[in-house]
């Protein structure tokens, strides 16, 4: 596996392409720290965006739902798609209106969607992607049964193309404004969990598990996400 | 206008639908607290997602960028976009992995995006954009130059069809597995904003301005962003 991701009239960057970064490294390091996307794809010409859980294994991203989607349904024959991962990071409140921004890091993926249609492949996928956000955790609970796992529907896609694009310079005002008397601003923006709220019916002496030890009040979901995909993925598919 | 959307076979929530709703202060709500979106297009059969700020007023979307942008170059004659906001706000762990989800708020708004060439019309839309997210802005800043208004295109779109699409009950076991000793969790997510860095090269004596007072650290960005929609945008579009 090369160590970037070709370039092509699909995902060049072309706004702003200093932002613009096509390496694995970048590109994966903004889908492992992320549980959701937004998914682009096409029927009967109609656009349609849809926000999903997706987990990536390699070169390969993966999602799942009903068996009776219609997102899924019309991917499972090969369909073409673009997902997209945003994280935002701040509140870029410059001197002129042109020149207030945010900062953000985001990763555009396009290829082709592909049904997991092996009962056995799909039940390894579920109880991957499990994993994959709470580490050890698929071992722990009551196993899928057959009418679940038909209800499930498994997609994976190969990433054809992908590129990052990252803007992380806060405040970037004409030279000329700087002077002016106008008050500029970064304000940083994180995404974090809260206190656990167990469930009020869990039974009388069920430890929190191991696996969730990462998960404390006030962490970056990002940063917890991205720990437990490297705590889990196999090494070869980080 | 009617309080309600058209429901479609394009618009129409179908798998979950007791999750779908239709009604304008539904759909509104939703898109009012967010300052991003995803947006679906198509560019000669390939799908496209690009995330993007954007605004509402009424029944219309708009969002802005380069003049030499792909997706708003395109969209210049009229293209069928898909536009999406989701909003995490929790991580639901049930006893098995099939009842394992989130809780989220999402709406789809389904039109056709058509650019705003009056320029009058356009700076109007940019003071609007800069206004709607911080309240008062606009008129604080150095104003726009005619070579930035150039630079950039603002694109709207009436929003045809939506769809709002809403989770929030927290852990839904089958009744069967509540009693087998799993642990079962559910963790909040939100989006916060943290404490202000003013520039570094910031004029002696410029104050904060009284439009930020909203905007103090810790608080959620959905709740700042949907007060200065609510603040600002006038009462016949809200």
């Amino acid at each position: 596996m090369p160590d970037t991701y070709p370039i092509t009239v699909r995902n060049r960057v072309k706004r702003l392409h200093e932002r613009g970064r096509y390496d694995h490294e970048s590109v994966h390091g903004i889908l492992d720290a992320a549980m959701l996307c937004h998914i682009a794809y096409v029927i009967d010409g109609q656009p349609y965006c849809t926000p999903t859980a997706f987990w990536r294994e390699g070169a390969h991203l993966y999602w799942h739902g009903s068996s009776a989607s219609r997102m899924l349904r019309t991917q499972r024959d090969g369909l073409a798609v673009c997902l997209t991962v945003t994280h935002l990071d701040s509140l870029v409140l410059a001197r002129s209106g042109f020149n207030h921004s945010v900062d953000y890091r985001s990763a555009m993926c396009f290829g082709t969607a592909h049904v997991v249609d092996d009962p056995a492949a799909k039940a390894q996928a579920l109880d991957a992607m499990i994993d994959r956000f709470y580490p050890g955790r698929a071992a722990e609970l009551r196993p899928i049964t057959e009418q679940e796992l038909k209800a499930t529907m498994v997609v994976s896609m190969e990433i054809e193309e992908a590129s990052a694009k990252v803007r992380s310079k806060g405040i970037g005002d004409d030279e000329a404004d700087y002077t002016l008397p106008i008050y500029a601003v970064r304000f940083p923006v994180t995404q974090v969990i809260g206190a656990a709220e167990p469930c009020p019916r869990l039974s009388a002496g069920v430890a929190v598990p191991l696996g969730l030890a990462g998960f404390t009040p006030g962490r970056r979901l990002d940063d917890i996400i991205l720990e437990s995909h490297r705590a889990t993925v196999p090494r070869e598919s980080r």
